[in-house]
């Protein structure tokens, strides 16, 4: 598909658009488009094929051309299959993702792999491709064998059904997300030309990344060298879906896939203006979408993000520490400024014996100076208190030492997260 | 205080005595008695001294003699001005400790060591004693200030207080407890006499020990060197205190103190066969004093353990990451048998890379071999999902390795959890 693709209308730009958390700021050569449309050359579709009671669950989105790919996978010691045998793929140069939600394939020894396998093969066949150009991502429950004909099938019924837009395949991969976390941007270039970006992704609960732990898909049509797509998805990755916590737990099958195909006739040269452009766009949009999985995570009312800065060796551990606390979380949950928890928590991860010389700042009220609760009045205390029932809260620690510097964008812990939990397989 | 104590008299040594965790033994040398009942030569008090808004909130608890202690506090960068205090009097030879809660002496600063110190010279005037001489503890919310007067004459009026029994003390000393945890036993030495041994512990919620995570005192009136109290006590607590977890939150003001005072008149001889029938006793105590703190956690209404053998270095994260989860703990709440959440905790703190051949038994029943979920029939399915009713519920992990074996016991995430933690400080 070339300039004949339908053009997408813009979306609205104003609050309500796609870069709704004030964390993220919309970068000013951005222009959203309508957020299920995709850049020129790919085409996607979604299938109800029966691993879900209802609803769609098998998603495939392809690119018509030859194209550059980059990916990234979570760090668990069990991986699925669809893992495993993605990884054995042509990485640099996928061409499409075949995706099932509603049952994930892990733990199921030799019978998983050759579910994934010939899955893998179906598609590749129509699409007439070659397997290997082919990635799988699967998601849903651990530990049940994925029916391996419905996955079949509806990797046939996706290739029979692919179209100009990614709205039935950002569906397809959902699990107990509230709704698709998608957008398509229109990127304008220093050089002058336009591109296309777009994203989907999916993720709710189990989330604490390495750095990938849910489905990202993203796409371009700019020309972009496997080197050039390979560091901006690893820096975009580290900014966005590292950085988010919902429950602290990392998923078996989270996958990043970037695609970037050239139909729009724009190569981005390495290290040039255009590259910084597109660079800041991924970011933009990958941390976007991180902070959507959070806000939609697993019963999730407000959204936290704790700022670290301080000696390189403690601001990770204490982020997540303070991200990861279900005190801290359940305080988040009743607007609650206890935090005394938030000082609890990084003293866990200091460890006994360091000195908790710590400063902690609320929505930019001092509340703790070097390790001691401040006498606060009480319109410091009303303005805490109001501050803590935003949708957003921001939480800043400052520690001894220099030259680290993290942030966790974590959700809070809710009944509703309870509820989906306990009944989640039963 | 002599012969002339009030003897108490035998509890019930049935299934609803105190050893009701079917993972604790009683010692067959061991008799209940009065719960609240102390040995010989101690005595305790509780009193309301409006650090809460009702009921008893500081407690006085002492020895009339030369008393040889034993003492352990959280491994937390963070610690309260008490265990401070505490740490700089004479650990070896503690005869009294003055515990509040309502509100933790935490985050104070010079304020809060002054307000432990008054306290601390406070109860050592009443009891003329040595201000060296009195441990302190104190439990409640995080990073108030707690109000000096009150504990000042808390402490007071607890020393004009004192009698034979823990029953207030015991009261004293809760915060979200839904009721005092203590026992008192008669313990039956090999060499012919019987010494008493009598426990008190708190603890419901940020429970995640390193050694202690919570309040537990422990008296004998036995005559025990401090060498081997200090011995047993350390042994015990990495079996009791340091196995649990709540909500993996370690305090800031964990403390256990174990105390003889020699007022049996019975001598345990270091390495005779008395030492190792008390060391049983006092293990078994702290055993079931740590487990009734997880099955009273924040909310729990299910209990869960699990035990992971293989490769020394890995046996602790995994049996951490999986009492840890949030998701096997809402599975553990809703009876759901989703082991898949098991797998992928452990796949987590295994981290990417290790091979993951993994053996995995519910309740005695093999539901994973070598990583690979097998095929259950519907005759195993029904048991396992009965299994995963009971209060008390067994996962056993089996990893490669050797050399490595640990338990954990946890409880389940609950609403209730939520709700009370949403709402503590407000």
């Amino acid at each position: 598909m070339t300039a004949a693709d339908p053009q997408p209308k813009a979306a609205a730009t104003s609050g309500d658009g796609f870069f709704r958390s004030r964390w993220v700021d919309r970068p000013a050569h951005v222009t959203e488009l309508e957020p299920d449309a995709l850049p020129q050359g790919f085409r996607a579709a979604g299938v109800h094929a029966g691993i879900k009671p209802k609803g769609l669950d098998v998603g495939l989105l392809v690119s018509d051309r030859e194209t550059v790919s980059a990916v990234r996978f979570c760090d668990n010691a069990l991986i699925g299959a669809p893992i495993a045998v993605t990884s054995e793929a042509r990485l640099e140069g996928l061409r499409a993702v075949l995706a099932n939600s509603g049952n994930s394939n892990v733990a199921d020894g030799a019978r998983g792999l050759e579910t994934a396998r010939e899955a893998q093969a179906a598609a590749a066949e129509a699409l007439r491709l070659d397997a290997d150009r082919i990635g799988l991502a699967s998601t849903g429950v651990i530990g049940r064998q994925l029916p391996r004909d419905a996955l079949v099938s509806g990797a046939r019924a996706c290739a029979e059904a692919l179209g100009p837009d990614a709205t039935d395949f950002c569906t397809a991969i959902l699990t107990t997300d509230a709704g698709p976390k998608r957008a398509c941007l229109e990127v304008a270039l220093p050089s002058g030309p336009t591109v296309r970006l777009a994203g989907q992704a999916k993720g709710a609960g189990m989330i604490s990344p390495r750095f990938a732990t849910m489905f990202c898909f993203v796409e371009t049509d700019a020309e972009v060298e496997h080197a050039t797509l390979d560091l901006l998805t690893g820096v975009c990755v580290k900014r966005s879906f590292d950085r988010i916590s919902v429950d602290a737990q990392l998923s078996t099958s989270d996958t990043v896939i970037a695609f970037a195909n050239g139909a729009a006739g724009v190569r981005i040269e390495p290290e040039s203006p255009d590259e910084l452009a597109l660079g800041e766009a991924l970011d933009a949009l990958m941390r976007q979408l991180a902070l959507e999985i959070v806000a939609d995570g697993e019963g999730t009312t407000r959204v936290g993000r704790v700022t670290v800065r301080g000696a390189l060796e403690h601001v990770e551990p204490v982020a997540r520490a303070v991200a990861d606390s279900p005190l801290v979380k359940a305080a988040l949950l009743g607007a609650d400024p206890n935090f005394g928890r938030i000082l609890q928590s990084t003293g866990q991860a200091l460890g006994g014996g360091t000195p908790f010389v710590v400063d902690l700042e609320i929505e930019g009220l001092q509340v703790v100076s070097a390790g001691v609760v401040l006498d606060l009045d009480a319109d410091a205390w009303r303005t805490l208190e109001r501050a803590v029932e935003s949708d957003e809260v921001d939480i800043a620690l400052t520690l001894p030492g220099e030259g680290g510097e993290t942030e966790v964008f974590f959700s809070d812990l809710t009944h509703e997260y309870v509820t989906i939990n306990s009944e989640y397989s039963t």
